[in-house]
């Protein structure tokens, strides 16, 4: 008995050994959370975990402990009681018009168009308003969780300068439209718009430049093929609305006998890098278009209820495979940029739609709004998930409100409760823009002070249109 | 000329005279708001507004001047940056069941009930679960501006304590069912607890008791009309699942031939002061039923969304006349409490599904979730909105968030993109439940620590139940 005792002690007895320390590497920022959700190939869940950053890439994603043994970083972040997710990707907004939001409600859409967006648009639109608009964009979606944006405006150099200045990414498309505009009188104006654009901007690290044909159904066929041709040239995305409304479906069989989507394909305006907003209605041969030519799409459910669009067949995208993301559509037909509440959104409506309640489940609602807008913009080696070699953009979202009391899934949590507000740190490319909600890259004060001044001309503006 | 002068200046010319300045009514608070949004029968908006409060009531409302003339109050709450309201009423939640939001979603209905919801009911749900439960759920809806509430649950009598400790007003029905249940072997027992329910609250202030048959598919004919003489018996409302699933109505139409509406009405259900939540699957027949028995509705958009139950014909009940509010449904199925959510999907739902984006317009929504829901509980002359005489039930709500700058209108901006965390004041019968977001009546840490430590028996019950 004795020896068993002595045994145990020897085996139990701590062994003073120097123990050889290997040398940790030198980070930037080490984040760790509570629960790290990293929408990796595996959609592993940590909880706990930790994300190692060093200049503009995550290094490695891993436990505490092992990211601990690894790393030396210069700064840590605790979110312990917190989740950590990769940054949302909303894929299809028009910034500026955050100046519009609750201009115009609950109207048909030809009377809202026409007697509000149309006329403030024509008297308001202008450098300095693309600009005070975007900053208003950037701060709500810094605010909000939101790392990178698909854009479609006016004077898309302001706005891609406003994005940059603020530290979010940018797929930014310069609209080319067939009538006069404010930054264009023709689409020929428009498109060499476009390509000064591009060439300003295609070796920046946060912005993507994109030509962005307005619609089918706002061009003409040159037109549409001018800008898939000036989107191959330089290789850079090309953004388009298709199929919003059964309007453009009833358009496009009168003038040309075919859906939209076989339209398009039918003039060879569909290449690569293209991103379709809406995709409401499409049929099943157009969905096969979709997927051959690998076109991605953009869901925007709020702004597809509001307007009474129609429901795009979500169900129907991701059994075939198609790159689908989620947008928020802009703020003037939404009316905000909060991505918490287009993942809601998709699922409610993907569940009535289907009359299903399994459809579109917490975690594919998340998918569309990380990885699955990633790929449908054709970035998923970059952003869209937590692996070491992509970009750092992340974001902590606090989990402490009564509403997410208690918490049984993560997932469902950040879904089906959570807001834009919870989020309490946004950092993209590694550079922490807010922390504990104190946005770094913008004068949060002025900002909102000259969104108020601006919101003055537009008022009148369409109390002059009325 | 000179005379013409000479008589201007005597009109112009300040008359000194020793005012007799009236005496000032005494009152204990008065609330100023930037905007008054007052749902009166005019829908009469302030901008600016205030409130004048004593005791349990409202003693008027009027301008900010002509308030401060009038009257001397203890109290003063500033919301010169805020828009005031009459408080939300939430016309149908199970409350406790906040215990198991996020429990089990995406689920097929009765796979949802069978393998998680009625398991952990049948191991959880006891007074100290309810009382828990029903503390968090209060603590939730002060926090989101909710000050009235209609509850079915079981251990109803514990759900009265708690919302009368937290302030709240609650029209709240013991649930009568007829299988055995936590708090009923049987539909007799359940029947006798409601009547002692009911003596023991009916003098509250605060507390409206009521009975709750569930539903007719879970209760016999004489069951359902002893729940309904019961109410008739005391004067007091009745509160029944209607129509919520095509389920049931296949039920009703296999077992009775006939709409689960009209089925009640042919056994003589229907009486006075009858609350029906969901009737999804009505058809006008039911309709014509529901207005000549005066029934109120509760609306459930996001959790007959979420649960994919189908569209409440929301037009056709307000062109009809019935009487009609919105409610959040319990937590487990939507899964919070928070009625600017409510409003929001009532109003997308709405257009969505009448392929109309001019129905239900911010203003409906609003009415749906004020005036709508008082109605809709046969409460309107006390409660739903800002008038002199009706009780001081009221909030106020910030208006400074980036996503809601700019304003142009404030009940655009209420519906489509505020939250419940805006809410920065909740006032129910003169009293301050909440100021800058404190919660007075309820201690929030303990709340939420009850709450997570409830949380692992729910958790355990649901794993052994699996």
């Amino acid at each position: 008995m004795k020896r068993f005792y002595a045994l145990l002690m020897f085996i139990a007895a701590p062994v003073a050994v120097v123990s050889v320390q290997p040398a940790r590497r030198a980070v930037a920022l080490v984040v760790v959370g509570g629960t790290v959700i990293t929408e990796n190939a595996a959609r592993a869940i940590l909880s706990p975990g930790a994300v190692a950053i060093d200049g503009i890439d995550i290094v490695e994603v891993g436990t505490p402990d092992a990211i601990a043994a690894k790393y030396q970083p210069a700064e840590t972040l605790d979110a312990g009681d917190q989740i950590v997710l990769p940054g949302l990707i909303n894929t299809h907004t028009h910034a500026p018009m955050v100046m519009y939001r609750g201009l115009a409600d609950d109207l048909a859409l030809m009377e809202w168009l026409q007697n509000y967006i149309f006329p403030a648009e024509a008297k308001t639109v202008s450098p300095e308003f693309v600009r005070t608009g975007t900053r208003l964009a950037a701060l709500e979606m810094i605010e909000s969780g939101t790392t990178t944006y698909a854009d479609m405006y006016y004077f898309e150099e302001e706005i891609a300068r406003a994005t940059r200045e603020a530290g979010l990414r940018g797929v930014l498309g310069q609209t080319v439209i067939q009538f006069p505009v404010a930054d264009a009188k023709t689409p020929a104006e428009a498109l060499a718009r476009a390509e000064r654009f591009i060439n300003a901007f295609k070796d920046d690290t946060l912005i993507v430049p994109a030509v962005a044909p307005h619609a089918l159904y706002t061009n003409d066929k040159p037109t549409l093929l001018a800008c898939a041709e000036l989107g191959r040239r330089h290789d850079v995305p090309v953004i388009i609305h298709l199929a919003e409304t059964e309007d453009e479906v009833r358009i496009a069989r009168e003038q040309y006998r075919m859906t939209p989507t076989a339209y398009l394909e039918s003039i060879g305006f569909w290449g690569p890098r293209t991103l379709a907003a809406h995709g409401v209605w499409v049929n099943d041969d157009d969905i096969q278009i979709l997927k051959r030519r690998r076109i991605g799409v953009s869901h925007n459910p709020e702004s597809n209820m509001k307007l009474a669009s129609g429901t795009a067949p979500v169900t129907k995208y991701l059994t075939a495979g198609i790159a689908l993301g989620l947008g928020t559509d802009g703020a003037a037909s939404n009316n905000d940029l909060d991505m918490f509440e287009a993942m809601r959104q998709a699922s409610f409506l993907a569940k009535h739609a289907s009359h299903d309640p399994t459809a579109l489940p917490a975690r594919a609602a998340l998918d569309l709004a990380t990885i699955g807008g990633a790929r449908a913009m054709g970035m998923e080696r970059l952003i869209g998930s937590l692996e070491a070699g992509k970009r750092a953009d992340l974001i902590t979202v606090a989990m402490r409100a009564t509403r997410q009391t208690p918490s049984y899934d993560p997932t469902s949590h950040l879904v089906y409760v959570t807001r834009g507000d919870d989020v309490r740190t946004t950092i993209v490319n590694g550079r922490i823009l807010m922390k504990d909600r104190q946005v770094r890259t913008l004068d949060r004060a002025v900002v909102i002070a000259d969104a108020n001044r601006l919101a003055a001309r537009v008022r009148d503006a369409v109390a002059v249109a009325r």
